[in-house]
């Protein structure tokens, strides 16, 4: 919610402009309309000898739980930059990038989630701040009971099938929420 | 730039909080923190008979320069959601989807370009109040000096290549700026 604007500090009113299809927070004194768009979390799968990059969450929402390394993109960064960030801030290791791989959206959080598929050189990588522990781990051996979003959980999903069958593909896939007050991808 | 804050509207600093490793506009009051994001655009290349759907714009930026019909992803929509949304409204005709085609980054204008691969039904569309005019064009007759912006073009060559080798993928690209003061896409 935008009560104030960000221009002149005057307060919004909510209401459509003209030539708009829908309300804006809009300011009451310079008439400043504020947008709000959903955002893009990006993030790798990453594979080495078989086993793929996880890391546990040290911090909310979901710690303790396990979950592929990835955040929100950030301005002035490609979507790959922003993946790559995310994986050398949390789990410690760059990662080279092969291809884009799951795109998951979460309409009900405003919020769309990008996958690359990757693979580490060394099997060298370490916890970042946000993290408690980072494994690779083999793909019999996901923690699926403590995997931190269902967003990861469908990429992981894609990514075995895709291992199985031989040929990697880029996948959509639209989660609906889990009930109507939920915020958590 | 956010000068107020959007929760108590008194004046931001720029600062980078605890934990944190960029500066972000923080509220020298009630500390509040406002996130600054990358935005998507969503759109679609949509067929026809084997002609390409286009708009001409309406509106600045580029007005009178030919598009793919697409705009700015709105909250509480997917990216095919919005991408439906925006042919319907600029080019007044409902596609069909059938797959994610092209992303293309654009990080000196924090923005993501993603491109729909669809087609249309019957021959029927109408310009919006965002386009002065709107045609069904053969990839012969692709007006490529008169395109309206850049990740047309590369969303409409890699197209036609994929056409030509009768296969199509998902593809993604990085534009640089043409130039430092570029704020156009």
């Amino acid at each position: 919610m935008i009560h104030f604007c960000s221009q002149c500090g005057a307060p919004t009113g909510f209401q459509t402009p003209a030539g708009d299809s829908r309300p804006r927070h809009i300011c009451c004194r310079c008439n400043h309309i504020h947008y709000e768009n959903p955002r893009l979390v990006v993030g790798c799968i990453a594979e080495f000898d078989g086993k793929i990059l996880l890391c546990r969450r040290a911090i909310e929402p979901r710690r303790n739980y396990w979950t592929l390394p990835g955040g929100f993109m950030e301005n002035s960064e490609t979507t790959s930059q922003g993946a790559l960030r995310e994986t050398l801030e949390e789990a410690g290791t760059t990662v080279v990038i092969d291809a884009p791989f799951a795109m998951v959206n979460l309409a009900f959080i405003n919020q769309v989630h990008l996958f690359y598929r990757g693979h580490l050189q060394t099997p060298y990588y370490a916890a970042g701040e946000e993290s408690l522990e980072v494994r690779l781990v083999a793909l019999a051996d996901i923690p699926w009971d403590d995997l931190a979003f269902r967003s990861v959980a469908v990429c992981l999903e894609q990514y075995i099938t895709d291992r199985q069958r031989g040929e990697f593909g880029f996948h959509e896939s639209d989660l609906p929420p889990i009930n109507p007050l939920e915020h958590s991808g």
